[in-house]
């Protein structure tokens, strides 16, 4: 068993991980930290427990420390970070110096050149990426960085694709309100409304997908050459990113050919490994969010709705964006690093 | 005054329609139908009223009549259709051959090469394929069609931008409940959920911009070059049809110039016509469709949040789907008939 | 295995008696019947299947039959039936003329003398009215009914308070659109809304919930003489009826005597059966739809929030309505006919 | 023209403030203030703006000030209060002192003897406790708080039905996230659910309506024996709360004669009294929030639904709660206070 914790473990990412560690076969989870206020508190008391599935006993007793190296007993060997990134910008560098090894969903750092930033079935020779890290940096630990949940939605789909040679992308969102957090969309702002332009997200698409494309050869990662354009809008959903994207490609792919893509696209055996990695939906009106989000346990992409346009093929994809799109992506990055022999 | 008639008037859209034209300074209500089963009944009888504002009095005590020409006063000048489409194909004809002139929000027959398909502030000029019409068709009175709420929407920027000259557009759209009528979408489908692909939505985006922004020589429409491609999703918003565009153009206008395209496109001078036409958001998260969707009364486009593109341009706009995307639509090209001599 | 049967099988509740059927250990689906319509095709062509799980592949491929004893194999020896009130009404009859055991969520003949309104852990005795019933109606079969999803939420507490003596009941609903059926609440009537006085709701919670209180002599049911008056609400929730609940009493208790007598509520050994049936909440804000509905398997009742007032106490309540309100008090009752021995 | 002020004009209820005071014959707005980090800002900058009519331009250029009493012109006679209750406990007494007459909306001091409670319909001869606060405190100002939104939806039915004597209220209700400010309520914890016991609300409910419907001798307020319980629910609607009641009465009207007592409710000739106060709807799935908040400019109460129970009455009703729950009643206490010579 991998001793583990988790960092700012009691907002709504940090709920996922608890349900998702429960009964998990590897891991064992053994601190959970907050901040500074909630320290000394058991996690019952500390968090506002909102996930559709009981509190686990042993983790509702557990008392939540401050979010610090000298804090967190030294038997456990990896960390997931669930941090606001201002706050993991100034703490993760000092768990990192400490010789943690960080599986973290926090933005910061996810663009750095030797930071990996990884899907364990897309590209997970990046992780290789943390000999440059360690170099670099001087640290005995690791950091590996799992994508913005919008981009994590769609990068399995341009992965399957790029068999075709992806030249160009436009990619529209409807992402669910527990993307922001707890407290990060007011019920006044989005009952009966959408917002579009939701804030540094689209931006986090159009470069966190070209690097997870990109290619690694042992010193750095050169990322792909497509042109991404996002726009993305916050719905009245509760959880599942709706995703319209378009790509324009080298080939002309039939649609056929397109969804049996879909369908080849790589898994992982690891335990949180969904497999198939893309379900695909042949009804024209699938995937939504409500009805496919659970797919595969929540880890899995859902594709559908392929059709030929007059320059590429369009189609709709979604995932669960706090298991795959955070607490489920870290876990799995997690998983990959121990599998590999980082932890 | 110009006494008017609503075929179809019990439903979302005839609704809308005796709400616009309660107070109307030039138009005059003076016969509402709805099918055979409602024949004879008082309006308030045969309506179940979901707009909120009160029935107008006048109206709630008129007597509905059947959908069909020798049940509608003679002295009526101008009708108002807001049939489904299945039923306004079999009987539209009958009140042309009847001689009435049908202003009709219903989506058959709008690419038909001998029916004007009009947005009054966009295209006016192509009402004269009205002597076509009744050259071929043998009518005495004349069909005027407005296009699909999703197309409206958005039709007005392009034709701004068309300074620029419009390549090609990706619109992917988040549209409300309503645009599908009252019983067109269960609440057990939409809660917590999003549909994409809504069912010949994308291609009449397609098509009738094009048509829309085609030019008449007098004989008839050539439609407009650029390729359009539309990814339609419906979401749980009662009112206003949000949408995500990408333009590219042939030239590379800088945003400013963007904005003031919008600002400065075309209006009409009639009873119903919003001034300005498109009304600017600057603030990133604009337009909204609960804050934004009453702008102009319901009749203005809301555009905001433009921003460059490797290839062009992005921007999301707005427009109210029921006022400006229907009834509001066929009221104003009602009002174009009267002024250009056809009524 | 018992072989089993749904009738209306396409519908809302019917999706639930096979997503709840599938791995059941001792029932076997053997039939499943919608509207002459539908006869001929597979069930998944029949169903627009909604559930968030996927059709059970078996099932996918079943032949959908009319609803009619000619249509339905001999050797299926119970029938599960979901119709509409007006449809079964005429048709249950014929089943049970034919010698047909149906365990029937439909609301017909709910209150009449003969036809045991049951849940199995609160008055299971009442399904010896079969007795009365065969006698009366010479029908080799037998016919079970469930209350409806807003009763079967309320009454298991009642009953748990009738140990203090139940004199008067105020009850309010925040109901589920689900329980209207797919097309029963349009998204244009309930988004950003509520609305009140559901049709015949009322009148239900009143009179089954003393009927199912009532003593039974071998004879016939003595109804409660509790008072029992409700308000009916719809609200924009997919699942989960939450009640506010006043109750009258002759005795005093604490407010821990209720919650002991909630969690002393009778259970039942039979397989779909949730033990406790009460899941009592001491957190004022729980039970909530989205976060307690699925507490036992969505087959328990949760509770919360006991207060005293001037004349007795208040608490809410809150059920899966589809689950533990339609299909699941169903197929519990057709567990219990099974043990019961009338199977 | 009386010179008015906004204390806390920036947040949910301090916008409805502005809105309505926009085109107000006899106020005009001449300060607002704000917390300390917002004072030097125009209100454009300091306000999120997200009430749907657009900022007032004068307004939008107008600097905030801080919520102090040095900060606001002498020549201000009247202030409306939307502040925090926390806030207003603390700092409205600095405004008396100062000697500002002051209409407040927050819920401190709302059942101190000396401060009036008033909703000017109902008791506007509570107003003359000024006279005691003034010789109690030492006030120069004078302090008038109107009640709580859950409650002043259901007292002006309550004050109607008193002429029958009412002994005991059972409330239920299905209350509007706007009701608990911008902040109040996260998108994640309504969307797809319902939030019971809110709060302190209940015993708001209780209390305010009581010492509303009580009897001033001119020395203090005997509150209304009547007895009150409520349960309070939050549920996924913007605006306007909904109640079900149920009254207990000493005689025993019919149903007719409840709807005359409704519409025989007294009005009062203030600019923004609505008149009937109480709006009347014999279909029985009505009131609703969506279609009928806006009864009366939002603010009228909308009641209907009366039905007769074993031992009194049941019937729902509603009002808009920012506005005639909030802003709307602070500026009518405002405008009674002008009328009456207290300012």
């Amino acid at each position: 068993m991998t001793r583990v914790g988790i960092l700012g473990a009691t907002g709504a990412v940090g709920q996922r991980f608890i349900q998702l560690l429960d009964d998990h076969p590897d891991f064992e989870l053994a601190a959970v930290t907050a901040s500074e206020a909630s320290a000394g508190e058991t996690y019952k008391e500390a968090a506002k427990w909102r996930v559709d599935t009981p509190i686990p006993e042993d983790v509702a007793s557990m008392t939540v420390r401050a979010t610090d190296p000298d804090e967190v007993p030294d038997d456990v060997d990896l960390l997931f970070s669930s941090l606001p990134s201002s706050v993991a910008e100034r703490v993760e560098p000092k768990f990192l110096d400490a010789g943690y090894v960080v599986s973290s969903n926090s933005s910061n750092d996810r663009l750095a050149d030797d930071v990996p930033l990884v899907i364990p079935e897309i590209n997970p020779e990046h992780l290789d990426l943390i000999e440059v890290q360690r170099d670099e940096r001087g640290w005995d630990g690791a950091l590996v960085k799992n994508p913005n949940c919008s981009t994590i939605t769609m990068v399995p789909t341009l992965a399957a694709l790029d068999r075709f040679g992806i030249e160009r992308v436009h990619v529209s969102t409807l992402q669910a309100v527990s993307g922001a957090g707890y407290s990060g969309v007011s019920s006044m702002e989005i009952i009966d409304n959408a917002i579009p332009h939701i804030g540094g997200e689209e931006e986090k698409m159009e470069t966190e997908s070209r690097k997870l494309l990109g290619d690694f050869d042992g010193a750095e990662v050169e990322w792909h050459g497509a042109e991404v354009s996002a726009s993305c809008n916050r719905i009245p959903t509760i959880d599942g990113h709706l995703e319209n994207v378009w790509a324009e490609l080298d080939e002309d792919p039939t649609v056929a050919e397109v969804y049996e893509a879909f369908a080849d696209a790589p898994t992982q055996d690891l335990y949180t490994a969904p497999d198939p990695l893309i379900e695909t939906f042949t009804e024209p009106d699938r995937p939504q969010p409500r009805l496919d989000r659970m797919v595969g346990g929540g880890m899995a992409v859902a594709a559908g709705g392929v059709q030929h346009t007059d320059s590429g093929i369009q189609y709709n994809c979604l995932a669960h964006n706090t298991i795959r799109g955070a607490a489920g992506a870290s876990l799995l990055n997690g998983e990959l690093l121990v599998e590999e022999g980082w932890v």
